[in-house]
């Protein structure tokens, strides 16, 4: 028993060793490859470029994740440990399981590119985690990491190759899906003694400060989530605008709904915490879209005002009747801002807004994230 | 009364939403207006350029003045809160205002660099917060945001279109101006009462380590806030060295003299959080200048003496005499470095080692930012 | 006694102000000089190349190694406050003595990759300082600062220009450097009562959090502190891979060795805190060579596992036997990770993957580092 944590992650480290040696070569210089492919640029200039985009990506996954939830109390250090050694673990994987559906046969390439995608891959797991913090093992985690960015790196490869549809924020490929994911699991997870165990949820002082801190460095670098990898030039630029804009106007909405549902007009930590960026997951598909600025600021409002709502009454509903105990609220960060993204992007092609993808194939990458996400789920949580 | 902050927090996005529907839209290409404009980069590069820099000044806003304030026990939670929540609102209205001022009847365009620009003016509330934290309602802040940033965007146009005067870290027309500011509405705001709730402003051991992160961040980002939008080459390479020898210099002085006026040679600790960042202030309005570098190690040094010396002896004298509460003692990180800043660089012309602006039209830009922010705090206050 | 630190602080600050006076100018725009060295880039895209890669490196210096050493109780504030006053000093004196070495008599020019070197050079004596935490007084900090920066300057002189040998990530100069440093002053300060001091080094719960901080600041930005100074293209877009991945293999062997050798499988605090940073000293010195994504990993996973097992056995081994007592461990952190990465450079030339040094030289620069620095630490601790 005490030598199947170890031993598992071990061998799971030896076997992505083998798998990078077998697999896994640097992304060629395009100066060599020259003559096919004009309009890319040498290595030097592609890292300058990329580089601060995937720190910035890269600090939101490993202190933003982290410590967003520290703010339960009990589970403070264990968030933050089990946050590293997931993404640690699932960036590997990552790299290989997207290498190989996207190397068409050729030995997967690395670069920083890759290493942006991989840290991306780990986000889905790292949302599931939310909503089963306290009810899993570190054995159970290393699972969930191995089968759910496989099941991730299947979803995106279909979304984005085969339906060709828009999500450059990964609002339904990362944000649902991970959400949905983790809910899941926490469904087949529940027992009834964790209504019993909601004196470890507890907030105190400090815990809430350390909470923000997670809150603070996703709010701040969302902009570099949602542009990293967009087409350098008026679609990055707009990326980045528009994440900006949608997480500003998505504080005010919190905000103001938050007071309007708390005893008294005071204002909840809980939602402080998590619905001020539901804006950022919100405007993730239609992100690099010609929209508008005050449009990116809509769905930003819309998603603020739509994350409180769901801490306020549809959490405790879930876990009372459906039986979905979802520990951080997950649905509400990830979950419902990641479908509003989805759904403004049908609104936006419907509107004539914008032609980078059609409604049907925007519809397909919906259902077919959230259906890989719960089918993905169940699965792993019965094992 | 409790609807009254959601429906005004409600009621201002819903104003921001229409005014950016109205006014905004996106920065047009150089390579459109190529013709007009040869030495424009396209956008892209732009891009490049300006966004590492634009992310560095976001998590001083967010994370830096957040939780620079968090050293008093009982403000802690609520300093990052409503800072998070003025900065979201302010860097909205701050894009209108300043975009009016300078688009000259054009619509307004949004990019990156109106995103440092709107960070900036962010930046002039949350100093004149630290002066009346503890003294004032979320509504009231949301009132102070809305004044404050007009009439910074209003001194800030005077001082860099009008007077043409040189300020590019700003010591002046942000760091002056918001520290007269608060100190304004704080004399407006005192009772007798908040004499006796010095109670509320112990600091814990916790709350002393949340506090550096806030001091870190700003500490280790102040070469980008003072080289953000400097021009690329020479003054914005001189703008990031200047401002490094600067703090770094201010760190020692401050900690001496921190050492000298405390009982017994300790270290006291809100000189640390705070004494040793002046240096970043002061050297602001001359940092792209051709000073030489040990220049900016006097400006540095100088900075952190007054600035420990203005909290040992100042800040009591403001509050017992002068019935101006100063919370955390923004008169001596912000206002006094902020004036040194202006007075340093008409030392620096006086000698002849610059030619970027004249003695006179410096002396206007340090008197306009110190005046309009007195009448501005008074009349905000008296509201 | 009380005026011996402001004093001889001030004088040093008086010093580097005079020295800078004295002897350095602003880094020469290459556009002047393009006659004689036509590749190199003009200033302003130097800058865009540059300083995104001088801030991680200064978050890691400044929130990094504060933090990191946060995580005993009762030494919280001090880790964090004389971490800034060690680094603000030693980066003033780093590019002093730096520069005399590498100008040849000419003038010393700053710019930002000066700035990067000095903020390594602090490094050194920040790691030297998780072994005497506790032990030294701030006066004791100083005179160590002067005296160990002067000696790493010399040392990595010796190993860069004198026997040519590569260390691109710096794990011998700075880190196997660093580490023996600071045992050697450690060993002659070693005290009995020590023994008894055993409660200060206690962490609590949220101590361990603030630690957290420390360690994935340094986790996360150790990929730009090995390719920072890297030659741009294929070399530092190796190093940036390099060391992504040998963290992240680290991190899972590290978990793994933790839970085997701690009671009942549990993870220790201070493996997670530390041991899962091994990985970034070891892949130093090899980072840019052309050894293949794997062989990063390899060495990664071995670096782990070597530094839980130091924690566990050598920490208490030399306490209790060499009589020196290392607070921090920064033998298990930084020496043997250090050594591991020379090794690793040698066993690397002899397979014949990289032709950029010589086993003789690699050698040479590895005896070097841990000669100079327990003569330099032997000296500094007598003193």
């Amino acid at each position: 028993m005490k030598f199947s944590f170890p031993l598992m992650a071990l061998g799971l480290e030896v076997t992505m060793i083998v798998l990078f040696a077998l697999f896994v070569e640097y992304e060629m210089d395009p100066i060599v490859i020259k003559q096919t492919n004009a309009t890319k640029l040498p290595k030097s200039e592609r890292f300058l470029q990329l580089y601060p985009l995937f720190q910035d990506v890269h600090v939101m996954i490993f202190v933003g994740f982290g410590f967003l939830m520290t703010f339960l109390k009990k589970y403070g250090f264990s968030s933050v440990g089990i946050n590293l050694f997931v993404a640690a673990l699932g960036l590997q994987w990552g790299i290989i399981v997207q290498g190989i559906l996207h190397s068409r046969g050729q030995k997967i390439q690395i670069g920083i590119k890759s290493m942006i995608n991989a840290d991306f891959s780990t986000a889905t797991v790292l949302i599931s985690f939310g909503a089963v913090l306290g009810k899993t093992s570190p054995i159970q985690m290393l699972v969930m990491t191995i089968l759910e960015i496989a099941a991730f790196a299947g979803n995106e490869y279909l979304v984005g190759e085969i339906f060709q549809a828009s999500d450059i924020g990964a609002s339904m490929t990362i944000h649902a899906f991970g959400a949905y994911f983790g809910l899941a699991v926490a469904g087949i997870l529940y027992r009834s003694g964790l209504r019993k165990r909601h004196k470890n949820e507890e907030s105190v002082y400090y815990s809430d400060l350390f909470a923000m801190i997670g809150t603070l460095f996703l709010w701040i670098f969302w902009p570099s989530f949602n542009s990293a990898i967009a087409e350098p030039g008026n679609k990055q630029n707009r990326a980045a605008i528009h994440t900006y804009l949608s997480l500003a106007a998505c504080v005010l909405t919190a905000y103001a709904f938050s007071s309007l549902v708390t005893h008294r007009g005071k204002l909840n930590m809980v939602h402080i915490q998590n619905a001020t960026l539901a804006g950022g997951v919100a405007v993730g598909t239609c992100a690099d879209m010609d929209i508008g600025p005050f449009v990116a600021m809509i769905i930003g409002s819309t998603a603020g005002v739509v994350s409180v709502l769901g801490y306020k009454f549809l959490t405790p509903f879930f876990a009372a009747k459906l039986r979905i105990h979802d520990t951080c609220g997950v649905h509400n960060l990830h979950g419902l801002p990641g479908v509003i993204g989805g759904l403004a992007s049908i609104v936006v092609i419907v509107m004539g807004k914008s032609k980078q993808s059609t409604i049907a194939m925007q519809a397909a990458a919906l259902g077919s994230s959230i259906g890989t996400a719960v089918v993905g789920g169940l699965l792993t949580g019965t094992y």
